[in-house]
């Protein structure tokens, strides 16, 4: 009762504020100036006015009503949060769900002068301009970009975060911050460019070799980069970094000014253009630049998904120190399940302090998703206290989990058996692990894109009719986000190519509604495989090491070469973690990692 | 010498036209008003100034070079017919290559006041746009597109054809002409236009339902049609048309005008918009227009690719008349080799012969690919009486045939072992067989395009390092063109989704140039899979009725589904052709149709 009291309260604030401003609505997309997937609490406004706090959303508000539009991770748990507050739930990608400017063309059709507002600061300029376009055909709504409603009205509204700033050691990031802007200044010439501005977070901490906590699991600060041809200044607010840091960057070539200063920096900027990605940028400082603006992509995002020797190798070791931890975990659980008492918070807690144990811990790299029976099959669940199941000796556990580590992130997704299952759990469970399988057994020429690779790991599900509607991997940062672009493998388009030293995941699923869900993933290495006449050639290596459990397995249904991969990827798993783990563990490893048996042979 | 002398030739008169008109250079891209893929002779203009008689390319004439730009389909037929001649072939999609314009903008350096001549009527609105954008960049180059320099120096150029137009009956084409204008102005009004041009003659005989022999193997004929609001109007030479066919498309709601007139008739066009798909529309005729033009794609192709039942039961009909030729063919083929004396020109005769003897045949779909051993890894190798190899009882015939039943277009492509093969030739061919059951196994969603579906063709090749540069699939027309869009299977993005009721073909191959090609190919059916919580899903069945050579399979590298796909589909040959046989081509589809043995195994 209390929040959703809370949510009226704001409602009505905000709308007293849009009849001051003469707006007929206020559009709060999931963003901030950086276009960041996870953003610092000041910037959660979306959730604010909303409540939903998934990390994907839009919500729209006129003076009568208020709609929130998220995608099909976020369905079921939206439905929850907004039950009981006005909000409609819209469903993107729904046959019959309008776009926000279709639906604000309708709510607003009786009106004359039709002003809708949006806060510039914190949508990309894209976006924006999008939205112009597809309002102004909607009856003619024209947009406001200047106004943020929440100045006025957010009055416990958290400061823009002030936490200290680290240096990214060369032996973890492989390349110095001045080779790196050598190499990005080398590809801005190649795009005619002679300077360009940063805003996304995780880009300026790889370009730099800098990390922060300012962004909950996402090592980065809030700051902006702006790279011209002799200079290079990063703006951010000075109590971030220590005498050390800013030595660092003065010997790096790296000026510092005040992070709120940026867009005089902009207009101060005196070379002939400067490319801003407008996927990237904000608008309001989009519209800042007096100068010509070469808007293409971001080269940085391509060059930083590429990993170096030295990222590679802090990879391996963040993968061995998480495959511990992971085992320690799963020789734990099902003994503590059947003893009783645990819920799906306890376990992610046992998870996270053996994960602490490790060597270079320094954060999870998402809010962990443990999914028991029906909340497994909430793509996006998070387990609350209130809202948690306790766990029982039967059926499954989707238990999706990641780790920074100062050499490496990680990310891992495994569907464990609590004790008996229904058969169509261990069916789906197969198909899942087949539709897995494929995707590590295959093998592409150099340019394929992740559109090209995506049906390895659907075909098994299309067959029985089953299928999932989020992407089936994407890259993952080097002590950086968890997801990291541009190459994806995924339904729809992505044009980016894959290429060797790019990390991605591979994370098919199946989620009945109100019954269970199952998803099987491993972080995976793009590397050479072979070149002949056709070419280049790659494949894919597993950097997880951790077992998949077999006991929901119909062996029946997986082919040889499917039953050797498991075999195989067991055997690696088993002689690579052995070594660091007692022998009680060792012995549950064993068995863990023991060849597939096929369910009609005795055991 | 004769051809090549002639060429040089043409280029000198070339040339003497472009100093005249103070050109620089001339650029003749594969194309006519319509932007068939098949040309009437007269449109031929850049195989006469080229040599170059393949499907795809772009002739460029500098005042000093020439250059030919194709696809890899053509690499090795071009290289030949170039030899000799001042051309320089440049080879598409292969890095190093430079485009047509960055190629004109280093031959035309060290020219002032460059122009460069297009013949606009021969080359879409959108590509000429392009061009005039891309030779801008390149140093300021112009593009004048009003001169066709062929009209001065092409004496015995082809008249524009004057064949006879004929009706094709509702028998075969299950929906009226009025029908699907109507059907096409709703789509109109759908996309807010009151009318389109529809240049495309397969578009525009489908949407009459009137067929042609205008252009080499594909049943349209020479036309314009505009469609308005109220009215429709045929441009096309009256010497074409029987009282008939007049009568018939006066009761359809279609007037009469001549060919010529178009460029009037738009000027003439009174409504508020009209609907040009710049990607089919010539530049001249766009330029024409004086109302707004609405530039999306047509809605025609989309619409005539989902085929009516009456069209499904043609391709039944017509694919069991062609299997009965392709039987009678291969039983006669390999004693006909083991004789002696048949060569890649004779086969081609009798198969044609035999697919002649079937009712409702017309014409053959395509130009006969009969590649034998080097010549199958010419990918669009067309044999000469000059060029034709003798065949031998030994090796691999690729097959690659067609056929234009009034009731149905057919496209198959088969690989045949004449005599003894090397270990090589089978592992290939079972390869490229496993990719191309892979492809005819897959079930998917619909939504799904042909980009995402490519892979299942490929990965079985690209795990040993092979690969085929050209698509897997292509629409088939219902008598109508072999090649019809939009949508196709290919590593290329296309949007374009997969429908049920569409036909599509699956053939992938493996090229190895100097030793032999191989190619494996069924025209098949979207038809509907099984609908579930998670939405429709299609599959494909297969049109083609004609046994896959079993004598190069390498059982072994087959997995259990595949084996068992090729054995329920050559069941389903043998007793659909059987009850049309005689005795003696039974016994032999019975051997040819028998299930699969192990190698390891007696037979």
């Amino acid at each position: 009762m209390t929040k959703i009291q809370t949510i009226a309260d704001r409602l009505q604030m905000l709308r007293e504020e849009l009849r001051r401003e003469h707006l007929s609505a206020f559009i709060f997309p999931t963003s901030d100036p950086h276009q960041s997937e996870y953003t610092a609490d000041c910037w959660k406004g979306r959730e604010w006015i909303s409540g939903f706090n998934g990390s994907a959303g839009t919500a729209v508000v006129t003076l009568k009503h208020a709609a929130l539009w998220t995608d099909s991770r976020y369905f079921i748990a939206a439905e929850e949060q907004l039950q009981g507050t006005e909000y409609q739930l819209m469903k993107l990608k729904i046959d019959g769900t309008p776009t926000v400017a279709a639906w604000l063309g309708r709510e607003l059709a009786d009106i004359a002068d039709k002003a809708v507002g949006i806060d510039g600061m914190v949508s990309s300029a894209n976006s924006v301009k999008e939205l112009i376009t597809d309002l102004r055909k909607e009856g003619g709504i024209t947009l406001r970009t200047n106004f943020d409603p929440l100045q006025r009205i957010w009055h416990d509204r958290p400061a823009i975060p002030d936490r200290l700033v680290e240096i990214h050691p060369m032996e973890y990031a492989g390349e110095a911050a001045h080779d790196k802007i050598s190499r990005i200044r080398k590809a801005l010439r190649h795009q005619h460019a002679d300077g360009m501005l940063m805003a996304a977070l995780d880009d300026i901490a790889w370009t730099l070799n800098l990390r922060g906590t300012d962004v909950h699991c996402n090592p980065v600060f809030v700051s902006y980069l702006l790279i011209a041809t002799a200079e290079a200044t990063l703006y951010i607010d000075k109590e971030k970094l220590t005498p050390e840091v800013v030595g660092y960057l003065q010997a790096e070539g790296v000026g510092v000014r005040p992070y709120d200063e940026v867009r005089q920096g902009l207009k101060d900027y005196f070379e002939y253009n400067i490319l801003l990605d407008g996927d990237e940028v904000n608008y309001t400082l989009y519209q800042t630049v007096e100068r010509e603006i070469v808007d293409v992509s971001s080269p940085v995002p391509l060059m930083k998904t590429v990993k170096n020797e030295r990222e590679i190798a802090g990879f391996r070791s963040a993968m061995l120190k998480d495959g511990i931890a992971m085992v320690k975990f799963l020789k734990w659980l099902t003994p503590a399940v059947k003893a009783g008492g645990q819920t799906e918070v306890t376990i992610d807690e046992k998870l996270t302090a053996l994960r602490a144990e490790q060597p270079l811990f320094r954060d999870i790299s998402f809010d962990t998703i443990a999914g028991y029976e029906a909340h497994g099959a909430i793509v996006h669940y998070e387990a609350t206290p209130e809202s948690a199941s306790a766990l029982e000796p039967r059926g499954l556990l989707l238990l999706d989990s990641g780790a920074q580590y100062q050499d490496g992130t990680t990310d891992i997704t495994r569907t464990i058996a609590l004790g008996p299952l229904t058969e169509e759990q261990k069916r789906v469970y197969t198909l899942v692990l087949k539709g897995h399988i494929q995707m590590e057994l295959c093998k592409f020429p150099a340019g394929a894109t992740g559109t090209q690779l995506d049906i390895l790991a659907r075909q098994a599900l299309w067959c029985e009719g089953l299928n999932y509607l989020h992407g089936t991997g994407h890259g993952v940062g080097s002590y950086l986000n968890v997801h990291e672009g541009p190459h994806q493998i995924r339904m729809e388009w992505k044009p980016a190519k894959l290429q060797a030293g790019m990390t991605v995941t591979d994370e098919p699923g199946v989620y009945l509604e109100g019954q269970f869900g199952v998803r099987i993933e491993n972080t995976l290495l793009i590397t050479p495989y072979k070149e002949t006449d056709f070419g280049k050639f790659l494949q894919f290596e597993s950097l997880t090491l951790c077992p998949i459990d077999k006991a929901p397995i119909l062996t029946e249904l997986l082919t040889q070469d499917e039953r050797d991969w498991l075999n195989a990827y067991h055997q690696r798993v088993f002689d690579t973690l052995a070594p660091h783990l007692n022998q009680e563990e060792t012995d549950w490893l064993h068995e863990a990692c023991a060849p597939l048996t096929m369910n009609h042979e005795p055991k």
